[in-house]
């Protein structure tokens, strides 16, 4: 009999291994953070004396969500500005209000709002692009949250660095503090073709080749991004990034509303990762990501949620639904991105995409124990035909009961565990009311 | 000083007058299940003696949603068959599970999973198309909710009845039977072009006509719905129906993914109520309803979630949402289909086209109180700039924490107070079990 820290049981563990196993009536077996084994319950008393056994009696568990991109801090923006065309959505909203506001203090608690969201709804990794990256970094690792944080790149100074030769600085240093956190992975970062020179690309595609990061980048969210890059460049943004050689695994492409024939077949080639955001590209009226098309190509595509400025919430359960019923409308197929396919995309092939598989995106043995717990006691959660479809189009976030990473338990019983939900919300109002003002 | 039944205090109070007037601070004066007045708070307890006060500090009140459209007893069949084509998944699965199924005990329990979900989720009205209508309309009354009740009729025979006459004549009985109900109404509603016939549709018509009812149909939800017209009545089912007198402002008509301009013309100048499914419509990949160009042209667009079975939840909030974002993307245009019109479209505009503006769809004096509370109390709901922008793209159903429905409370703290939600668990488990079998 080995002792362990935690033995979770549970009706169902979906398990998202490579043959899509739903388990019943199995319990996972965690020590120091990990799965070390998954064995039916009526068995696990008998191999483990765990220090906490949690009895799930009529739960699912499953690997945490991956929010694949957003822009964490900028939740404190949540709906302020509706309705609205992107480029005025921008210039006279966002803009401005950054401007004025974005500083470590909106960072880091725009950072917690967002983080706090995230593990509430069942999110255990984000993928993330914005200013004062340290910050959010830090956040994450204190909350003990899992993150991708990016290393912001642009041509223009804003008040986290001067410009492009600063950013990078500052990313670098970014990526040497956190280096041997076992939370936090750093990306590079460069905003997008739009807000970012040919020489800016190749110094980032350097340090991506030498330190083997992958790149994320927003390509192709809207035609009239194509249309200035045709003027400017004299070829679409995704021509001229594949001729600067950023067109390869490592390139996690964020939007990619606006495709041809031809670049979709160069994205397969090239094994180049989508990050489609679905709700965002609605709101903005950015276009549709041909995810069908896509995925017909066996290229691997992903979901964020973008931030809560544009969606307006961090809610992967919501945006995976999105994803599925949006592909079957733009595809005209009712087959298109079906469940099963959804929960991957949201799981393990995310891992994939951000280099993360052998740690998180299925509960296997020896993964981190990033694991989340939905509860089926509502009648909203039945009946219950098939688990993939339940997950994706009847299962809310607010049934999310409780939450691991890294086997911490940081959500127990839509509680926080590690940070004060009022005391969030206190420094939100406040920000709010300054915002506003 | 006014004894009275019950006095709301709220901080917002969000009224869906003709002025879209939101009121902070004021409190809601109900007596006999009507509004008697809304009031500022701090003179309210002068003015009135209350039986029962209830202080929202951090609420929204707002009229209970419509749901436009659905078929209520489905709710057994959430998710029984997903990711399937239209024609496959009627006929492979949900017919076939229909026929062997469906009758006045599934209609019952049914219609009891949608109405606990439906007010758990803030809608206080529903309008339906099912067979045995009576059975819902029993249920719906003895719960206290409020229905508009499809009286269905096809050509073909069911479990329900033999054939149109006897659909027709079972009809009308259900009207004669609920004509005194406060709560329940009835429209004829004939399930749809390809499955009625001229001479049915020509009967029906002069019935709505002498009693002054609207009819409740799907219309356009398919290109092979007007492919199959085409080729056997030689036009398109709108301009069949327009032959047969129809097309006029009592016509709901479901759907409508498949429309030309000179049909929207014709809806526009003839002030049909279009009810758009924006979430079936994607998940069948039936088409997108043109919502924009239909209020370009001032038609009256209002929001339904169809069945369980092909969305797979009965959530307004939700839809909504889903409506708002896709009208974006559909017309390319950020600006489309904006939050103030989107509440007002399941409100009031809902309440318009049911013939229910007298009773319900805003929070004013004399109307029907059929309130819902939405807490604010969580970070989800915050920051919160905009209150209709809130109410569309950041208000989950979950958060909905208090519903009245003629006054009488039928949600209190998110529990359901006329019905057990345990029992409606253990008979949707059952039928599940038997269904899945």
């Amino acid at each position: 009999m080995r002792t362990i820290q935690t033995l979770l049981s549970a009706h169902y563990i979906v398990t998202v291994d490579n043959n899509n196993t739903v388990l019943e009536n199995h319990s996972v077996a965690i020590d120091n953070g990990r799965i070390v084994d998954i064995v039916p319950t009526e068995n696990a008393t008998q191999l483990f004396n765990a220090n906490s056994h949690i009895e799930y009696e009529r739960h699912i568990l499953m690997p945490g969500l991956v929010n694949a991109h957003t822009h964490a801090a900028m939740s404190l923006l949540r709906g302020v500005a509706s309705d609205i065309p992107l480029m005025e959505w921008l210039q006279n909203h966002v803009w401005p209000i950054e401007q004025k506001w974005v500083d470590e203090h909106f960072v880091h608690d725009g950072s917690e709002l967002a983080i706090a969201e995230m593990l509430r709804g069942g999110t255990t990794c984000f993928s993330d692009m914005y200013f004062f990256p340290e910050v959010t970094a830090r956040v994450a690792s204190s909350i003990g949250m899992r993150a991708v944080i990016g290393m912001i790149a642009l041509e223009f100074p804003t008040a986290y660095a001067s410009g492009p030769d600063e950013y990078l600085s500052k990313g670098l240093a970014l990526f040497d503090e956190y280096k041997t956190d076992p939370l936090i992975r750093n990306v590079f970062a460069p905003h997008a073709p739009y807000t970012v020179s040919d020489s800016t690309f190749s110094k980032i595609n350097s340090y991506a080749n030498e330190l083997d990061l992958p790149i994320h980048m927003h390509i192709h969210e809207t035609q009239s991004e194509i249309d200035n890059s045709l003027k400017e460049f004299g070829v679409r943004p995704f021509e001229r990034l594949d001729k600067l050689g950023l067109v390869n695994p490592n390139l996690l492409a964020v939007h990619m509303t606006q495709l041809n024939e031809q670049e979709i077949e160069r994205i397969a080639e090239a094994s180049v990762n989508v990050i489609h955001c679905p709700e965002s590209n609605l709101k903005l009226a950015s276009g549709f990501c041909p995810v069908q098309s896509l995925l017909d190509h066996n290229i691997r595509v992903i979901i964020g949620t973008d931030s809560c400025a544009s969606n307006d919430d961090l809610d992967m359960f919501s945006e995976l639904r999105s994803a599925a019923l949006l592909a079957k409308g733009v595809s005209q197929q009712a087959t298109a991105f079906p469940a099963q396919q959804a929960v991957r995309a949201s799981t393990i092939n995310a891992a994939m995409a951000l280099g993360l598989e052998d740690e998180i995106g299925s509960l296997e043995k020896d993964k981190s124990a990033d694991i989340i717990a939905i509860s089926c006691d509502n009648i909203e959660g039945h009946p219950l035909y098939d688990i993939y479809s339940h997950l994706v189009y009847s299962t809310e976030r607010s049934r999310v009961s409780d939450v691991f990473i890294s086997g911490r338990q940081l959500l127990r019983d839509r509680t926080l565990t590690t940070i004060s939900e009022d005391e969030i919300l206190a420094k939100t109002e406040n920000w709010a009311e300054k915002i506003s003002s």
